[in-house]
């Protein structure tokens, strides 16, 4: 047997204890919120990470790679999958046991204070984890090493091959852009209202609504199922078990809706990739951009389009004809679409929510650099939603409380949200170029010509093309922001009567 | 560090190992009932087992025995760790690897099979695995070797110190008093109707219902659950995480009220195990006949007591008032204490449920010895079926199809069932003599005095005591089936109006 063939042999236990993993995670995010008992839960995340570590920094590894990269006759698959075996073995050999298994307990620990924290409004709670936390976040970047600057490491766990300066190359120039675009949106006077959507939507409707959404997207029910969770989120528990989560909000009907259509964005993405790849180190998305590209199309280019609407928007009226049954489509459409500073990422509307995220993006970067510390950013934080969104979070859950990342210490994370806006308007106008009858499709309910589009050029390859060979492939050209910024003007700007 | 000390260290990641397997289990049961994906859940789950037996069958577990058998100091709890380790020990060496990844991951498939051959009635679709099953127990009992005849060896796995003659011995006897016992009963003139238990009660009212019940019988919500799943079963997926499942039936009250108290019943055992014996080898109940006798004990001693129902009664009436506001509790009383033959064993009555436990015994017994072979199964269950509860199951889902267990390899199981009443029995009656008046608390919905003397006599000792150790220790005599049948006598013959 070949080494690569000897390898791949050998990573099948490290991608099933990966996916235990997730069945670790997913039961702990869906059953156990309010349990009192994630110590036993916790001892055993991090004992599965310490089998992981052992078995991906084993000398039988390393002289495996050595071989195999002196393989001259290694096919497109096999060579990227040697190429992150090297990397997920050279970053786990950078890690001392110790650190990998701390992390992982800590992880779950700190989010059961990040929760208190937020329920009661009470950063102090969370504080002192939140510091344990980036001290060993720092900790890592230190021993990884792979970047001059310990940010650009910590981003490139995420999205491989960026970096910071990268990023801030591309967030820079779009920042003021949006800003000055919301500014000129709300100069309207003739600007939508969506009250509409905080009306009181009874949460098992919507539930049963949002499963109808997910089953026509071509979901499929026989590999994933949708479950309810404080903070919804999607993940593989196998190659082909991907579940997705949901949460309902009695007066808000985006939460469940568009946050449904979401996460089965991701799903489909996992559930598109090849049989050739699975229980493979290649079975995964490529990067969390890219990841967010397939989530927020789905959410935003389709779910929020007028031809999805014109579809589903008889349905709703259906399940909800106290509100619904007189409200016409079009003030719907507007009301779903309204571009307003508001204070939670997740439920910001396509224009802000860059915003939201560049917010992130530099604070982290501060934080890590030690430029500024744990206990002062509630401050920060307040201080630069105002500067960039022009409002101040009434309290720390609606502000630097309002996300679960940092407590699990995915330092390095957020930027990959707005990458992911950009790579889907590019990846998405090329769809559109080449079929152009797509949103025709939507008002029909047929969603699957845009799937298999999607499948084709993006899901089925799992990790083997990097994010920026990917989007090179599709499109022909390197990432490129202005599609996402010719997207929001065409469509915002008729809906705000410019 | 001392030898013990060393050994109980060295078993904690076996028992998380353990811990994570239930969680898998726990998921694929309640959450993938439907699903098309079990194949990766079976590898996830083969290679935690081989994970286990790497660790259990190590040399170094092997040498830290051997010197700690020589330690003259131990106490009773590390006594009863060595004893339980050398146990997982000697029985781990004697079986190779590939065996036990074998019955594992075949478990998950016949399971599949078995569910499609139940809900079609087809034992032919099952029979091919089930033969794979028996051969892989026929093959592991075998191995392992630890009793003249293979039935017992199987056996003591579930109820360490057992052998087939010894049940035999307890059962022979009991047998044809049983057959008398219901046929007299059914002779009389006077005899209950359960009608009232079939009529149309709400699922999801009933699940509300049960789920006030084990709040009420002092089942601890922030470390467990309850859910729904085909088969109910209790699991521990850590030492302070016990859920419960039960099942609902539109047109039988029974199976979820009755069910879900049975399976608290097993929780309160397991959540009653005291602290020190956390996340070590004896944090489980120590026996299948000892869980059992408890899940029995709650569910018929309690459950379908008079008292019980005096307090329980008024909510059952409100909850169903269209079935239940003008029926009298004297009647449903008798209602759920029907006895009567019917063929499926977890519905059966107090009276019959020995008989359909010693159908089992009987078969396992010639099945594992080869004196029958699979193919013949259904005929001879029928036939057996027909001998000891005088009527015909009218097809295999009724009758040879309705268990999981031989599907999971579980061969040897069954017996500790009824070994269960009658430990419970046994047990039962020294709480009576010792607290009276613990019928008078159900009248009044308080049932922690029974929980109480139980936790004391039973649970906090986790796997210290053996089952005839411990039976020995509460009641100062062996098991003893007379406080079985006094029991019977002294409820049943009034309810039948002898």
């Amino acid at each position: 047997m070949s080494e690569i063939k000897e390898l791949r042999a050998y990573f099948e236990d490290i991608i099933r204890l990966n996916y235990i993993q997730a069945v670790l995670g997913w039961d702990q995010e869906v059953n156990m919120q309010n349990y009192k008992s994630l110590e036993g839960r916790s001892k055993q995340v991090s004992l599965i990470e310490k089998l992981i570590h052992k078995k991906v920094t084993s000398e039988k590894v390393g002289k495996l790679i050595k071989k195999a990269e002196k393989l001259s006759n290694l096919n497109e698959i096999e060579s990227a999958m040697l190429r992150e075996i090297k990397r997920e073995y050279d970053l786990a050999t950078k890690l001392p046991e110790e650190l990998v298994t701390e992390i992982a307990e800590m992880s779950i620990l700190a989010a059961k204070d990040w929760r208190e924290a937020r329920s009661k409004k009470d950063f102090s709670i969370f504080q002192k984890m939140l510091e344990k936390s980036v001290d060993l976040q720092k900790e890592k970047a230190r021993r990884l090493d792979t970047h001059p600057d310990m940010y650009s490491t910590l981003i490139d766990l995420y999205e491989p091959g960026a970096t910071y300066n990268w990023i801030a190359n591309v967030f820079n120039p779009i920042k003021p852009k949006l800003i000055d675009f919301v500014k000129k949106l709300n100069s309207s006077s003739n600007k939508p209202d969506d009250s509409i959507l905080r009306k009181h939507y009874d949460p098992n409707k919507q539930f049963e609504l949002s499963f109808e959404i997910i089953k026509n997207l071509n979901y499929d029910l026989g590999y994933g199922r949708q479950d309810r969770s404080t903070h919804p989120f999607t993940s593989s528990l196998a190659s082909m078990d991907t579940r997705i989560t949901t949460r309902t909000t009695e007066n808000y009907l985006n939460e469940c809706i568009f946050g449904t259509i979401h996460e089965c964005g991701h799903a489909l993405y996992e559930m598109g990739i090849k049989k050739e790849l699975h229980d493979t180190i290649l079975c995964e998305g490529t990067s969390m951009g890219i990841h967010e590209s397939q989530s927020r199309m789905w959410e935003n280019f389709v779910g929020r389009s007028k031809e999805f609407w014109r579809y589903w928007y008889p349905t709703f009226q259906k399940y909800f004809p106290e509100i619904l049954k007189d409200y016409p489509i079009e003030e719907f459409y507007r009301a779903i679409n309204i571009v307003q500073p508001s204070f939670i990422r997740v439920n910001a509307d396509e224009v802000t929510y860059g915003l939201h995220v560049i917010l992130r993006f530099e604070i982290e970067k501060d934080l890590i650099e030690d430029k500024i510390q744990v206990n002062e950013l509630p401050e920060l934080w307040n201080s630069k939603f105002e500067e960039l969104l022009g409002i101040i979070p009434p309290d720390d859950a609606l502000g630097v409380l309002q996300d679960i990342h940092w407590s699990m210490g995915a330092i390095g994370y957020f930027p990959t949200y707005f990458l992911g806006n950009l790579y889907g308007a590019q990846i998405y106008n090329d769809a559109l170029k080449k079929y152009p009858s797509l949103p025709e499709d939507y008002k029909n309910g047929e969603f699957s010509n845009l799937l298999n589009y999607l499948r084709e050029k993006v899901h089925q390859h799992g990790k083997i093309y990097r994010a920026h060979e990917l989007i090179q492939k599709i499109t022909g050209e390197k990432l490129n922001p202005k599609y996402f910024e010719e997207y929001i003007e065409k469509k915002f700007l008729p809906i705000y009567g410019f």
